[in-house]
């Protein structure tokens, strides 16, 4: 079976809601798998969502809290008594709990925390940062002893976590919870069962710091193609394991935060957040913008005079600031990306700024040449074309060396290259081109007239 | 451990590689993890690799050009005889075999297949189009049917594949390889040895077709926190897997293309791509923006006469185009992303624009206020200051507009919006920036002197 058809099951759950027929909602839901359940569930009002959520199973309804917005669980989550919300939280996944928890109110957090049964799977959880490891992590229910047997250590699993899908690798830890090794499901069940699992494993297991940030996380997971990655404190003991679903999400995220920097949006946030939190974020990067384009306006106010006696000259304004600006953009582009997924690094910074000149060298001469083109059919003066042909080909490369090198200049720094340099780089590429375009312009202003 | 320091073990292979310690170079590569070794590797000299690399391990050898990029194992593999290129094939997996030997010339791989040992795990996989779930998808090596015990299944496993670690999911197919469910490893071990996979087995397995589209399969994988997706044909025969490294691997190809395409760099490559191929791509973009750009310069030579009387009217171009473009860019990018991870979709389309508006409406006062004022402080006449402020006003609520409904309507035109919106919503905005700032000076022009 492909996706659910949401939008069918939601107007078959309206309906069933609609003649008060409970039962028949409740079947429909639960006959959804997860995604598909939070999606209908979330379509429904607050009253209707409050009164189908008590009469579904403990588990679907973990489920659905565990699938929805962050937002809009804590909403659901803030409506339910405290005891209600314990029994669903400890169905929950604890890094789930864990998130949900840390989205309502500290002291209603600590009434539902003294409701769960096992609210030590969860409470570690929640000391971690966020965008941390340990903030991703959720607890190893399951570990194992170097002296176990393969056959013991199957039996355990039997016993301890038979509910969890999530046992593609067994961590294997010492005494005192330190981190010694790894083995695979699979390799237990290939050697024979008086095997020590200390033989099998291998001692070398990729691992993390609670503290490391969860982009460094998940590009480890990706790169060693992991389906789960321990986190360690300092003195390498198990605090959890980042889960595969973890990965997809974080790399999903930092893609979202990158398009949204280059585009201009600092914070990423949902497409739907309340109007006044998207101006927090969007209008003060205007303001900076502004700023900026008042750099702009100087360099063209010194300009006023030439510009007074051929006003013909800002009909080719779009073409000095704004495709040159274009092929920044093309430019910075790619080397943000690059940077991003570890395929360029600053020690590049040389032979991409060579590749970038080169780039936009042939750029200039095509684009300075179609344009100088362009003037001549507008009926302008041919000086008019050399101008504005030369400036374009000179901005090109302004823009090649600002779109390379910017960026690479920020990773240096240290600060983000998606979402400091576009905005620099335009900058740079707006000031040069009307100063390379009216400075020639002023220096052979009589054969312009 | 965390991810080994490869410019340290490189340096030390290329000191061994200049002593010719030949056993020195081929220990430190062969200690290292598969994606380092292809890293090290990949820096050599073409002598140097065609030198080590049939001193390694057959399995080293391949998972070295499994995880090279795909021109660099292509160049390799140009370079090695016939026959050793199919030892190092039949080790690789098939799904990674097929994209190698589709990157070779026909001739020449016809001839490599017919060396392998085990073509026929990788023939069939040759005919699926690059970005289709076929030809992503790796052949089910081990499949199960439903008369089988869990002992008997457990069994199959230990002698059919015990080398793979793919098999957290084991398919089930009927006598005619008909998909008919699926069953984990874990479920396989937790039930007694004599219990049917019918039994357990769940008959609703998530699947797809061979000639999806790779985005909507690694979609599905992400929804449904799957680790395998099988592959299907109409008559849903069996056909291969995709497996959770491939949905990383689109993940982040989805996302660079789309973060590309919205930098105006319209088809994603490598950011060290050939000079030649770098420009095919980016200059016919550079091209139709230098259309567009015409637009707008047309606009501009409309109001030629109102420039040459107040020139200081240009000091303003780069708020009134430029910071309105950037608050259409910033519209324009959480719709587009909205719409890329489906938290948008078309019917969304009037909230959305609701949502711009306002946003964009805050912004206009605000910004335009401030222009106004800047405008001020430069000395202009008080009516350049109401001119300026209006017209920012005017063409913020353009560009809230344009970010909106641009996007959302090229999704409904079936064209993707990251590639078609930025260079329409910029032109809109600036050819409207241009409209309102120049004609409300034009209308007012006595009083601007």
């Amino acid at each position: 079976m492909e996706q659910a058809n949401v939008d069918t099951i939601l107007e078959q759950v309206r309906n069933a809601l609609a003649v008060g027929d409970w039962n028949q909602a409740v079947a429909l839901v639960e006959a959804l798998r997860p995604p598909d359940q939070a999606d209908v569930f979330g379509e429904l009002p607050p009253t209707e969502q409050d009164q189908l959520l008590p009469r579904l199973d403990l588990e679907d309804s973990a489920d659905i809290l565990e699938e929805l917005e962050e937002e809009e669980a804590a909403e659901v989550a803030a409506r339910l008594k405290a005891e209600e919300l314990a029994q669903i939280l400890d169905e929950m996944e604890p890094d789930e709990a864990a998130d949900l928890l840390g989205d309502i109110a500290p002291d209603r957090a600590a009434e539902v925390l003294a409701e769960m049964e096992e609210p030590d799977e969860v409470r570690p959880l929640l000391i971690h940062a966020d965008e941390s490891a340990g903030g991703l992590m959720t607890s190893a229910r399951l570990t194992l002893h170097g002296e176990m047997t393969a056959g013991q250590a199957i039996a355990h699993l039997r016993t301890v976590a038979p509910e969890t899908e999530d046992v593609y690798y067994l961590f294997v830890v010492d005494a005192e919870i330190r981190l010694v090794g790894v083995v695979s499901l699979r390799q237990l069940i290939v050697v024979p069962p008086a095997t020590r699992v200390r033989e099998i494993m291998d001692a070398d297991v990729i691992h993390v710091r609670s503290d490391t940030d969860q982009e460094e996380a998940a590009r480890l997971m990706a790169r060693y193609d992991l389906l789960a990655l321990p986190v360690v404190d300092g003195e390498r003991h198990l605090l959890g394991l980042i889960t595969h679903d973890d990965l997809v999400e974080v790399l999903e995220e930092e893609a979202t935060e990158d398009i949204y920097r280059l585009g201009g949006v600092p914070e990423e946030q949902p497409p739907d957040v309340a109007i006044p939190a998207a101006l927090r974020t969007r209008l003060p990067w205007l303001m900076v913008n502004m700023v900026t384009a008042l750099i702009s306006g100087l360099v063209l106010s010194l300009f006023k005079i030439t510009i007074a006696r051929v006003a013909a000259l800002t009909v080719f304004f779009p073409f000095v600031a704004g495709v040159c600006g274009s092929a920044a953009t093309q430019a910075l582009t790619v080397t943000v990306r690059g940077l991003a997924t570890g395929e360029l690094s600053p020690r590049d910074g040389l032979r991409t700024m060579g590749r970038e000149l080169a780039i936009s060298l042939a750029d200039g001469v095509v684009i300075g040449g179609l344009v100088a083109l362009i003037a001549l059919m507008l009926g302008e003066q041919p000086m008019m074309g050399v101008v504005v042909g030369l400036a374009i080909l000179l901005n090109m490369l302004s823009a090649g060396i600002a779109g390379a090198l910017v960026p690479m200049g920020m990773q240096v720094l240290r600060v983000d290259p998606a979402l400091a340099s576009p905005i620099l780089v335009t900058t740079l590429t707006d000031t040069c081109g009307y100063l390379f375009y009216l400075g020639l312009a002023t220096l052979s202003l009589e054969m312009l007239l």
